[in-house]
């Protein structure tokens, strides 16, 4: 499917203009970074001015999907004009001989575009169960549906994925020749990673019901100690 | 030195009008956020729609420092208005009965407010030393300070935190008496956490260098093999 896209946009307004090298352009890694993160970043304007705000997500295609509440004002002022959401991944922090070649190893995307309200029944009980799959990986089959009153209280966004960039850092410190010479500093990467710890029963559920394979599969683990 | 603050601003902006009951107003819980997080996403209008960018970020009392490129648009973009920052910690999944309370378990702060460029020699050098501090905690000391080149090319903005709000889910799903009656369906959490691995030192480090203790004791290791 990959192969069948066009590149990233060049647009002017998605052009990186710093650090050129870390800008990625191919349509697969806007989609790689988009799937590993589970909360972007979006960004409205609110009384004429940015406000950034995080929400969950999902992405079927070319698509991106928001939700929140119909009462919802920042949802609603999504509406009003173009938006923007980033998606960002630390992995590590880059230690360097010299403070102004500290720096961060991520992965992040950043979207553009103006977002259109998903009126269609079947489109945004389609794009609710991407949201809640992104998640949550294999629990929408699992659990009941939304029913017509809470699909009444919510509202469905999509964002077209057209106007993106991505810029990924990987490795150690680009550090002046000049600091490596004189030497005698430490330099490297201290990497982070995130890790699903054990699953935690809630408190009112009944006896007997074991965590779903979904949600061990994510974590490594073959079992856990039962409530 | 936090009981002396005065609680967060109620003004309209910042006043939270969905899921009341996760917003805090305590002071502390802002800084918490803030010192917890590792970048922001800073919002700022460009070309007259907002765009939302990841970057690295220092707190000092009540100020928020950002820096970058004295080239980067963004910034520049971002003294011409009202610009928003968030931070957000996700700590979990909420596996819920029914897919409408699927949720996430986060921390997060969203702070608006207009940015000032610093122009004082001190000033900025502090801002740096707090934003190379908040990423690298006890680096600045043990690394060469930035010189009159690398000063001339860097801008320093600083953000005061007066208008911001802060937001925390935690513990389990809440889902509807009826689900929970039904039963059969499991739901809980699935707490994340984010972890540093063994530092990676720079291909180019010379050899005799150890890791320094302030990077060792982020990990929680003694020591790491050397290269």
């Amino acid at each position: 499917m990959t192969n069948s896209r066009p590149p990233l946009s060049t647009t002017p307004r998605t052009t990186l203009t710093r650090s050129k090298e870390r800008g990625r352009t191919d349509r697969a890694e806007l989609d790689a970074v988009l799937d590993a993160g589970l909360v972007c970043h979006l960004g409205v304007l609110l009384g004429g001015s940015p406000v950034v705000l995080p929400t969950v997500y999902g992405r079927d295609g070319d698509t991106l999907y928001l939700h929140g509440s119909t009462g919802a004002g920042n949802l609603r002022a999504a509406l009003t004009g173009d938006i923007s959401i980033a998606v960002t991944l630390v992995d590590g922090i880059v230690y360097a001989r010299s403070a102004m070649h500290f720096s961060a190893n991520f992965r992040s995307a950043v979207v553009r575009g103006r977002a259109v309200e998903l009126i269609d029944p079947d489109e945004r009980m389609h794009a609710l169960r991407v949201i809640v799959e992104h998640s949550a990986p294999g629990a929408w089959d699992r659990v009941r549906q939304p029913n017509k009153k809470e699909m009444a209280a919510t509202m469905v966004l999509a964002l077209d994925l057209t106007e993106a960039s991505v810029k990924v850092r990987t490795g150690g410190p680009k550090d002046d020749a000049a600091d490596i010479e004189t030497g005698g500093v430490w330099a490297g990467v201290l990497p982070l990673r995130q890790v699903w710890d054990a699953p935690i029963s809630s408190d009112d559920l009944e006896p007997g019901i074991e965590v779903p394979q979904e949600v061990l599969d994510r974590t490594d683990m073959v079992s856990v100690p039962g409530r």
